[in-house]
């Protein structure tokens, strides 16, 4: 969140001066028709106005009146391991920190510092997810905007986050799981499917789809370009950014 | 966070206008000694100009240059079970809610829908606070200033918050274990003293006293109100509030 600098609020009354006592010489000399006396009237006009335009700033930035406060959204990327969530939200955030917008990244991994990983069961999952939601109320509360991408194979759990948080975007990552085989260079889809990784959602345990997904990415057949920008386009069509 | 909305800036334009084209009109007054024609002038001005300002501001708030981030800080209130830290720190809150500034409020009651308690422990409660710092850090990087009360009873976890969180004030809410034996209403500390709870802090676990915190209430000496008072003038003299 910024503030207002005194140099910015003297800077405005300076750019504001050019504007302004060219218009005045300008009327004056229409009206007198003495070009000299217009100048040297723009000219004292511009010392003088200077200084109470930066007074008239310093004034308004005590008064709340007429700000809106900003308007916080939730992506909520879902989708099997592997299929490509985390690639595209990274893409997605990279370019939305470009507007000028309180923003935060939440993944799998990053949150595990903050909310440790409690287990893998369906009640471990959901209640991970309901910390999750937590955090990111917490997070709207300030106007703090989210790119989150977890897994969450649940509908319970992903209706949840849509309960608990404001403006929730499902993007649903949809990749074939033969797709995230191909993407496996740690080997987990293997070792799932040996029977060595337990819980291990696309092998033996379930991903429910989604059904009511805001966007929907096939990542076998788009790009992770045109996913973030047609991501991009939804956020900059329903939201001020 | 907050924008200016559209209607704010021409507010401003027209409460502009009031002390810009008065000053014309004397400024013209004065050189050509004709007031008819000086408020004619002000008059054409008056209508253009505040068009004039209303893009001005527009063009402005896409300027980021000469917008000061907000530093947030960290208000970290320690002290055995019942000092009155929490009193204390919600009295705190609720004064600093007056400010403009963004604010959450931490304790522990509060974080563990977010961050489960993990334990008791030595290095379970070391463990937990890396996990509030991790918490503060990610509202900080938002400019979000924090009200924490935490028991933290042992220097090494204090130390390792004041190192990962920016503009740390501790406060320590000193109080007789006695006086905190006669607040205590839910008989936790005769709990603790029958040995039915373990790693009770003040009881069968050490507190470990704050050797520099910034600020120390004496809650035998002070009331809830001085105290808010004292902790107010220190956040008023060190921050932008």
């Amino acid at each position: 969140m910024y503030r207002d600098s005194n140099i910015r609020s003297i800077a405005k009354g300076i750019s504001w001066r050019f504007v302004a006592t060219s218009t005045t010489i300008v009327i004056v000399y229409i009206f007198f028709g003495r070009l000299d006396l217009a100048i040297a009237a723009g000219m004292i006009e511009t010392v003088l106005k200077v200084a109470l335009y930066w007074g008239h700033e310093r004034v308004w930035f005590k008064i709340r009146w007429g700000r809106k406060r900003i308007e916080p959204f939730n992506l909520w990327f879902t989708g099997l391991p592997l299929s490509g969530k985390t690639t595209i939200a990274d893409k997605v955030y990279e370019e939305l920190q470009k507007f000028d917008i309180p923003l935060e990244r939440l993944d799998s991994k990053d949150v595990r510092e903050l909310i440790p990983d409690i287990g893998f069961s369906r009640e471990d999952r959901n209640r991970h997810m309901h910390r999750i939601g937590h955090l990111i109320q917490t997070l709207q509360r300030n106007s703090i905007s989210t790119v989150s991408s977890f897994v969450s194979p649940y509908r319970e759990s992903r209706k949840a986050i849509r309960e608990m948080v404001q403006n929730n975007i499902v993007v649903y990552v949809k990749a074939d799981i033969e797709t995230c085989k191909t993407r496996d260079i740690n080997g987990k889809y293997e070792r799932a499917l040996k029977g060595e990784l337990q819980n291990f959602v696309g092998v033996n345990d379930i991903y429910e789809e989604p059904q009511h997904a805001e966007i929907t990415i096939d990542t076998d057949k788009m790009s992770v370009e045109d996913a973030s920008e047609l991501i991009l386009k939804y956020i900059k069509n329903n939201f001020t950014v």
